[in-house]
């Protein structure tokens, strides 16, 4: 047998608390699946004080993830501590000057510098490992970078912020709008510090910028994600939604068009039937679409103790059993710039446009889509209050700036109320 | 860059071809993956004159695949004419005694001798690979023997014969009985040559087979898999489990109880609303449960010349990056014989039965459900033909061995017309 590869595990929240069961609960079905032992020698957090789910009492204990990094008896460094900056940055970069391994659930991290990670662990000879960062337990990384390398991928999807889609699915559910279920789910403890990061979308923008490096070759690209969150969405337009056989989900896409790479996090409707409008809570799905494998779907939590320390242990195990490969599925140094595509591949949209209960006053809407270059596939018309009506259009498939130029020319009509809102229906 | 990995093919139906066309047009693509060329060296097929959908000019032709396994200039062979036996055992025997490794699709070859030919590959240094084996283009292999390996895995489900799930889908959609649709399915090609081993359910066997092989560190077990096949669906069955929001499904489940390790590939009842539920057509779906991850649901193309052709090149670049396992995810020789148990986890079961229109009848049966020990969740009668009913019940949870037992006691009643029929009702 090989010798023990030792674990060095930086952060003891959920995660890592998580990641120490598993070693102690199953050594011996992890020995005899990776033929060598795999041993946690220290851990790091911040207080050693606090009462934690396991017992530590076996393991050496550092204050500084840094100096954790850079202990002669680890061999892999786990950094489930989180954030962009600050100590997981400097630690990971220390475990790879270090000659260390590295498995991370850190998607801010790799978003923001997976890059120069990348390129400094090629060059150490070190592998970066990130299956937790996206989609907590389904292997989702590992479908992509292996199962799925003989393709050309087309287009990848996912609903990859279980926060969201456990909001939007509330409203629906319980008919309550969103400041309320916003409110229900922080006292439930399901946002982060930083609620913008689940609501805004950032946080599953991160995972499909990491998604879209590995899917088109590309350097990860944070920054062009176009990502709009989920705080504009009414409890109207989830009904109006489901009337038309459609749910909305904070809808991640990214694929290569001819003008480029387009990414964007944004709220879509997606066919009620479909398998990304069943998903239903807290639940994650990514949809994985190649040239010959036609589409995978993958489903799953996408959070929680167990589902994001089994992620972390199959790339420990991974390594463990010698399977070595590039941090984005390729030599980093050879992924190209991206170009970023403003998103233009066209799409149907929902809008909902409140009218002046007055005669013409949709056909006047009817013009204005017409002039700016739109047809409409299906409308409805309801009484919405004492003089007013609401009107829903589906239309047929239109580009983001067409249908910006439809919005502008109904301010002009004059018989619009307030904002109208658009929305796009993704072909999924 | 590392040597060209040097491929040879033997079979040229669908999926060989799928694979030369992905490796003719993604020569850069893989190359950039795995950071080798990725070539074929030679093919055999048994008609060279054969006219084929690529261009096989650049390839040495063998006429017998035992010589192809055997070739200098062939480093993988990869496997895709099936059959449990004959050329394809023998030449796979052949590749790896030659120090070849092996990329498969033959879930039979597998199932009949997959210890056997694990334990040379081990012996030779070689690996098998059959991720094409199982699921089409699904990476269910991968992700149960590395993405869940840190999980001990507490059932595999699936709905891994296309055949049988577009068969009764359409026997769904289009109200028509299972001999008419077995005679389209024919017509339209979906049948093996042998339309057992798709509505027997012994392709789907093989494939289970193969999953609880990795799932519980066990020898392939084919023998022990209970099966029972679809041919006694009836289009009523279909339409009464739709009615309490149930469909039938060919379903595998492999589970380790206390008593050892069950095996089944039977018709069962799912909910109308679960992922399994919902899968229409010939899409197959595989569910993996772990201790730690919960439940991760994999759905797509389970058959077809592009999907299981990116399984096969999936497996193949794993080979070209040096990606390296054990044929089932751990050394062959340590694989513990399983105790097969005969299925005895209780389940929910669907019955239904047609009794004489007579006063008492039902209490009869419902006398006779109890002195089995069963207990009764819902009851439907139904008047069914002149001078009879017809009952469907959905009992509490029961061994199989309870519902034999009421069914003898339903033939005493003398009030049971014609079979009775009981289906498994799957908790998923």
């Amino acid at each position: 047998m090989a010798a023990p590869l030792r674990l060095g595990i930086a952060g003891l929240g959920t995660v890592g608390i998580g990641v120490v069961k598993i070693v102690q609960r199953h050594a011996d079905l992890i020995a005899a699946r990776t033929g060598r032992e795999v041993v946690i020698t220290a851990v790091c957090a911040r207080d050693k004080t606090r009462n934690r789910d396991a017992d530590l009492s076996a393991y050496a204990w550092e204050s500084d993830p840094v100096a954790l990094a850079r202990r002669p008896d680890v061999d892999l460094f786990i950094e489930v501590m989180g954030g962009s900056e600050g100590p997981a940055r400097l630690a990971t970069e220390a475990a790879i000057a270090a000659g260390k391994d590295v498995v991370t659930a850190n998607k801010a991290l790799l978003a923001h510098h997976g890059q120069a990670l990348a390129e400094a662990a090629e060059k150490a000879g070190r592998v970066i490992r990130f299956e937790a960062a996206v989609a907590g337990g389904i292997p989702v990384i590992k479908a992509l970078t292996e199962g799925l390398a003989g393709n050309a991928i087309r287009r990848v999807m996912g609903v990859m912020n279980g926060t969201c889609n456990y909001i939007l699915t509330r409203m629906e559910d319980a008919g309550l709008p969103y400041a309320q279920v916003f409110e229900e789910a922080r006292q439930l403890g399901y946002l982060e510090a930083d609620p913008n990061l689940d609501v805004g979308g950032i946080d599953a923008a991160h995972k499909l910028s990491l998604l879209a490096a590995i899917a088109f070759g590309t350097r990860v690209s944070f920054d062009a994600v176009e990502m709009e969150g989920i705080g504009a969405i009414s409890i109207d337009d989830i009904r109006h939604a489901a009337d038309m056989e459609y749910r909305i989900k904070l809808l991640g896409v990214a694929q290569l068009t001819g003008r480029g790479l387009e990414q964007r996090m944004t709220p879509c409707l997606v066919p009620m039937e479909s398998p990304l409008g069943q998903l239903q809570g807290g639940t994650n799905m990514v949809v994985l679409e190649g040239d010959s494998v036609g589409q995978i779907v993958l489903r799953g939590a996408g959070a929680g103790e167990g589902p994001t320390a089994s992620a972390v242990m199959g790339d420990v195990m991974d390594i463990a059993r010698g399977l070595r490969l590039a941090t984005f599925g390729q030599p980093a140094t050879g992924l190209a710039v991206p170009v970023a595509a403003a998103v233009a591949t066209p799409a149907a949209w929902y809008l909902r446009v409140t009218l002046v209960d007055k005669p013409g006053a949709l056909a006047k809407i009817a013009a204005a889509l017409g002039e700016a270059g739109i047809s409409i596939d299906r409308m409805r018309q309801y009484t919405h209050q004492e003089g007013s009506a609401r009107v829903l259009i589906v239309t047929h498939k239109a580009t983001r700036d067409d249908v910006t130029d439809a919005l502008s020319r109904f301010g002009a009509t004059g018989v619009v109320l307030g904002e109208p809102v658009a929305l796009r229906i993704e072909d999924v």
